[in-house]
């Protein structure tokens, strides 16, 4: 049991950790060589370009002005300062809607923290059961606790009132957020630019036609069932084997590149061996060697696309149909098109480059099966994971290794080896497993065949949160894997659950307020200092870059891991909620993850993250259930405690609130989520008739001609997808604004005063 | 325990007591007197007429044929005679569809029976376990069932592997059924004459503006959003009132016409009191009292008419929105029309005759509200409805009366009446509480503001569907109150829930055969004699009827009575799919029920009903879901009944059928709910273009002018419903097929040969 200065000691040894790792991130980011580590956006959008190319020599590389270094915590209030619109126009609004989830989490918890510390904390103060109980077990943290307060104390009716309350006061925050957001997507959709995914919608489950072709079905069946609006359409084509092979070329090149700075450099030929990796085979010379694998495949891959584009086999029985104005392909995106409601499945088009190419050609019955196989995978994996874990770590002791690879024999028995692989090898299997659990997550999202990489990502999400409520939530309280605590959950009364779980709660709240610590805190520092690219960065920079595009291709700017973040703030947001009536002291610690974290992600949106699809904060309706989610949990298990808390039946009256919050969950549903899945008819419409008095000639056929091909099919390099090059030609706001400002101080060299303000 | 010969004994006197209720009934509907109680359907479709009107005196009112009684049974294969899409024609898709509920029944369970019989009932048979352990306490039933089998027996396994077979054939007759269904839906609507609901659509929650009318309002919105497919639209006037004012003048009409009849008769002036119900009150003379009293009200009437079409507080804020093709109404229906999901909501408009006119004026938040207060109330009329009801048998004991009501003491202490209320008072709270029950649920529908009849049916189904699930047959099993019952299971773990209810299973064999036969057989027997409607009928003809017209009124054909009917089949399936693979016996009692009361109600349909209205089979989708609900609760009883068995963890062998039914589940409502829930495109491009093409001149807008009218607004006569005067426009194939088949023997008087070819 740890007191209130053991807890105040660990904090600020997580306090002290976190400031290193802030303290590291700003001198780094303060030099001009990590440039294109901590401000990729900016040169993505190619408002900022290297520092390198221009000014003194030694300031090219190392930052030599001192002030800027006393001044370290800069950043922060800078990355306050940009309004919240800019930031939808300058990141998108995927990532505006993120970094609320973390505002959402203040708003909930600032006023909770408030009202718990002025009502529950001295009501439980006071309670003095402890105190009397002679058990010297207790500490400072439990007398703030519920566990302070006698059993069968009137004092507990405090408690019931006040989760009254923080409910009714969640539910507004919540409605309101949801509102807001509903109406932020709705105006952002509104005041969009053209994009082609407006005009159209993605078709799936073409029947086979004996007599046409995919495209003249599509062509024929539209230009009927919709022959106002229908404008063109763009056939799928099966082109994963032309991806594979662009993928691997772009490989060749990178070693081909590699070799050839290395030559250029030494002015002597290297030389590589043609197996696996460059590890054995005949030694050849490198750059021929690349040069002429390069030359086979490129042949490969033309004959690769020449097929695809002629064979009617590669098309997939999927098209993306285009409307004539955007009301058309609102009505054929909300429809059911075939009486067959498995066929000719129409649904939005997701953005060009949300596009998730692989997921087009399965049909209705083999999706459904794919889904339950999914469904009881997920099952098995969040129950049974611990099972294949242990076996493994059964093998990787010593002895088995020595078993399995006798060779290595010798090397084991030296006793500095053996030491080390004693401690690490235990642990490490869980390790891998929980590294490789997201993509794991994701792989098993693809096998479930949505068509758009931000449908996999909530999908994906959605399992991790299952994964964490289970293994991290309950697997903490009740210890023991979640295997044995499914067998106690199926074993005991479903009233004796909470009350299980109940119990252990308050008991735990040291151990979250430790992992709040090391994982929220210094997680967040860890964030920000984003060693791995900037590594990776460096080492590209060193062997691979060439030209200045090699240089902005080297740039790894990343995006929100929106699939493994948002389930982890939703952890927080548990514990919140469930120690709010419970331990209160535990939501101070909450409230500075989530305030840091917010800082910390408002910093990387604008400066760091380039999202590789926008679509509109779509995910809001996943974060606002899986609130919800919390809420019931958080409550069921309040009711639990108190049940053992001897005050008898007045124990059900928190009975009402899960039942409330459901029926506030179905009334949020209904008033808001349609904003987030269909596009209102009047909205269409006003734009519509906007854009047709605006630009009456606008040529759309040709506009939306090449919108949806498959990325491989559109050059061999690299290319920008459409919504930015159009951002690029509009006057952006951030721009307009930075030029205004630094106008008089900044021009080229000084690059240090302009990003404080970025 | 009863012996077989006890059952054979019990099935033969209800098989005697429904023989005597189709003796009566074959007496009954043979005598030309009864002919509008037993064939009203043909005369509201003006098909046959009143046999009193021609032919000779005596046989007008008595069959005097005596070769006719000796076939008495001829209904029945008449009643099977008619095929199946004639009847659609003649009865409506929703009888059709209701009455293949006992055929997806028979479909289910006569295979099941013959395998059970083939396979089960040998292994239990012969498991000898009974006999072996010199229990007397067992019976020829028992040995029948898997009681008979040892436990830890690997005979269990043949109970496994069959309920798979059982789970797999039932899954295979439910996913044809649906899509049979859902294709005759699709056809039907396909096959439809024009009408008014295939161009309409009903709007709600129409925002309040303050510049414009309601009407004006609409028509704008749908000018702007729906350009080139909005025709027209009705607004909803509050007219309850009114309609209230003409419900009570029909009444007082009805009065004057029984005194002017019985003056008519006597010559002697009929007095009547002024107070209520003619109890009390001055005595004036009835013909003239109620003449003014009649005028009176028209003057009123009149005066609420014009109030309601000029007050504009009278407009609710809903219409009916009609469009110049199916396809711009299909649009319309499943589209989203504003930003806020709950403003402008469109949705098909029910039929004209389907509309219930009183629910149109709810705001959303208001709507959410009470289906929440609804399902609360839901839950504890289902759990605690024992509680009131205990409370008023406590009261209704002779003593209690005494006390209450004091001034009745000399009467109740006559012994004869003392006698006859002991006997008959503890059981009337229940009985007058579940006859009333329908009704309750039926109000409670509607307060959850559903704009048709048809939703407002299938809603009180589901509720009268878990009120029987868990009163009638948890509450049979587990003997004691659902009060008892939610408690045992909220104490009890998870899994013991199922080995608990399971174990009691077998036992209860034997009570639920006799409530096939008495509930089942019986009631259906009883529901072809009309008992209450023949009653009804001959009193309203002895005093109300003068005219013609007014012995059509007097009819009362009723319609099939949904709510009530169709959650009880659902009880006959559950007990089926429970007892299939536990004690099979009981499957030929469920058969005998399925094909005698298809049998009855396919008569019913053909020569009786007269539906309120058409939704095209709208139910099947609840139908569907109720079956796979039966079978999973059957599914989890025989794992708890097999974990008890001492098979050990082979018990979980069972485990992935429930998964399956579940995927099952989800697999049949993306392949099949839609075509009862939307309307495909393409379908209504196909009749609208071939309606262009047919009828290129038809105005459309006159056909719709005042086809969505409040029925009090049409006229003060009843008026039949727009199909029904369609209907008999077109040659009815009925009609024909009885011209041609009839033509030598029948023509006039000898309805009886016509009657057994109906």
């Amino acid at each position: 049991m740890a007191s209130l200065q053991d807890i105040a000691t660990a904090a600020s040894i997580n306090l002290l950790s976190a400031t290193g790792f802030l303290m590291a991130f700003a001198i780094l980011r303060l030099q001009p060589f990590n440039d294109r580590v901590y401000f990729p956006k900016w040169y993505k959008k190619g408002i900022r370009s290297s520092p390198t190319r221009s000014g003194a020599s030694a300031s090219k590389f190392v930052n030599l002005d001192c002030r800027t270094y006393f001044t370290f915590l800069n950043w922060m209030p800078a990355a306050l300062r940009m309004p919240e619109p800019e930031l939808i126009d300058h990141a998108g609004l995927d990532s505006v809607a993120y970094i609320r989830i973390y505002l959402l989490g203040l708003r909930i918890f600032v006023p909770l923290a408030v009202m718990s510390f002025a009502v529950l904390v001295p009501v439980n103060w006071t309670g003095d059961t402890l105190e009397r109980s002679k058990d010297v077990n207790f500490s400072d943290i439990d007398k703030l606790s519920v566990s302070n307060v006698a059993d069968g104390s009137h004092r507990l009716w405090a408690h019931i009132i006040m989760s009254y309350v923080f409910s009714f006061w969640t539910f507004y925050v919540l409605y309101k957020e949801y509102g807001l957001l509903a109406t932020m997507r709705l105006d952002y959709l509104a005041s969009e630019h053209r994009r082609p995914d407006q005009f159209t919608v993605l078709v799936r489950n073409i029947p086979p036609d004996p007599d046409e072709s995919v495209s003249e079905h599509v062509q024929h069946f539209f230009r009927v069932n919709h022959p106002d609006h229908y404008l063109t359409h763009q056939i799928v084509y099966n082109a994963n084997n032309l991806a594979a092979l662009v993928a691997e070329k772009r490989n060749l090149q990178n070693w081909y590149t590699y070799y050839q700075n290395k030559y250029e450099r030494s002015s002597k030929r290297p030389m590589t061996k043609t197996g696996f990796m460059g590890l054995w085979g005949n030694k050849v010379d490198a750059v021929d060697y690349y040069t002429s694998e390069i030359q086979k495949l490129s042949e490969e891959e033309a004959a690769e696309r020449e097929r695809v584009s002629n064979d009617p086999d590669s098309i997939v029985p999927a098209a993306f149909v285009s409307f004539k104005s955007r009301w058309g392909a609102a009505v054929c995106a909300q429809t059911q098109q075939n009486r067959n409601p498995t066929l000719w499945l129409t649904e939005w088009a997701p953005e060009p480059r949300d596009v998730y190419w692989d997921n087009f050609a399965i049909p209705y019955f083999e999706l459904t099966i794919r889904r339950l196989i999914v469904a009881v995978a997920l099952f098995f994996l969040t129950f049974f994971f611990m099972i294949p874990i242990t076996f493994v770590q059964s093998l990787a002791n010593l002895e088995g290794i020595q078993k399995v690879f006798p060779f290595l024999k010798p090397l084991i028995e030296v006793e500095s080896v053996k030491s080390v692989l004693q401690g690490f090898l235990p642990g490490i299997a869980l390790k891998i497993f929980l590294a490789l659990l997201p993509r794991l997550l994701m792989t098993m999202s693809v096998l479930e065949g949505y068509p758009s990489l931000s449908a996999l990502d909530r999908r994906s999400a959605a399992k991790y949160h299952m994964f964490i409520l289970v293994n991290i939530f309950l697997g903490s309280i009740i210890t023991g894997s979640a295997l044995q605590q499914l067998k106690t959950f199926l074993e005991k009364p479903p009233t004796e659950i909470p009350e299980t779980i109940g119990e252990y709660i308050p008991m735990k709240a040291n151990f979250f307020i430790t992992y709040i610590m090391v994982d929220g805190w210094a997680g967040v520092a860890a964030e920000s200092l984003r060693l791995v690219p900037l590594v990776l960065f460096h080492l590209k920079n060193a062997f691979l870059v060439k030209t200045e595009q090699d240089r902005s291709e080297a740039m790894d700017p990343g995006c929100i891991d929106f699939p493994v973040n948002e389930p982890r703030i939703q952890l927080y947001m548990l514990l919140g909620l469930v120690y709010a009536p419970i331990t209160p002291l535990l939501l101070p610690f909450i409230i500075i993850f989530l305030a840091f974290a917010y800082v910390v992600f408002r910093n990387q949106i604008i400066n760091v993250y380039d999202q590789r699809y926008e679509s509109g904060a779509a995910f809001w309706p996943d974060v606002h259930k899986r609130m919800i989610i919390s809420l019931i949990i958080s409550q069921l298990l309040l009711l639990g405690l108190l049940s053992t808390k001897g005050i008898g039946k007045s124990s059900f009256a928190i009975l009402p609130l899960p039942v409330l919050t459901i029926w506030f969950y179905v009334f949020c549903k209904g008033r808001f989520e349609s904003a987030f899945i269909k596009f209102p008819l009047q909205e269409a419409m006003i734009k519509d008739t906007l854009e047709r008095a605006t630009e009456p000639n606008f040529n759309l056929k040709t506009y939306l001609k090449d919108a949806y091909m498959h990325p491989v099919f559109k050059s061999t390099d690299i290319e920008k997808p459409d919504p930015l090059v159009e951002e690029e030609d509009r006057p952006l706001v951030a721009t307009t604004r930075i030029a205004n400002k630094q106008s008089p101080s900044s021009s080229s060299a000084s690059s240090t005063s302009s990003r404080s303000h970025t």
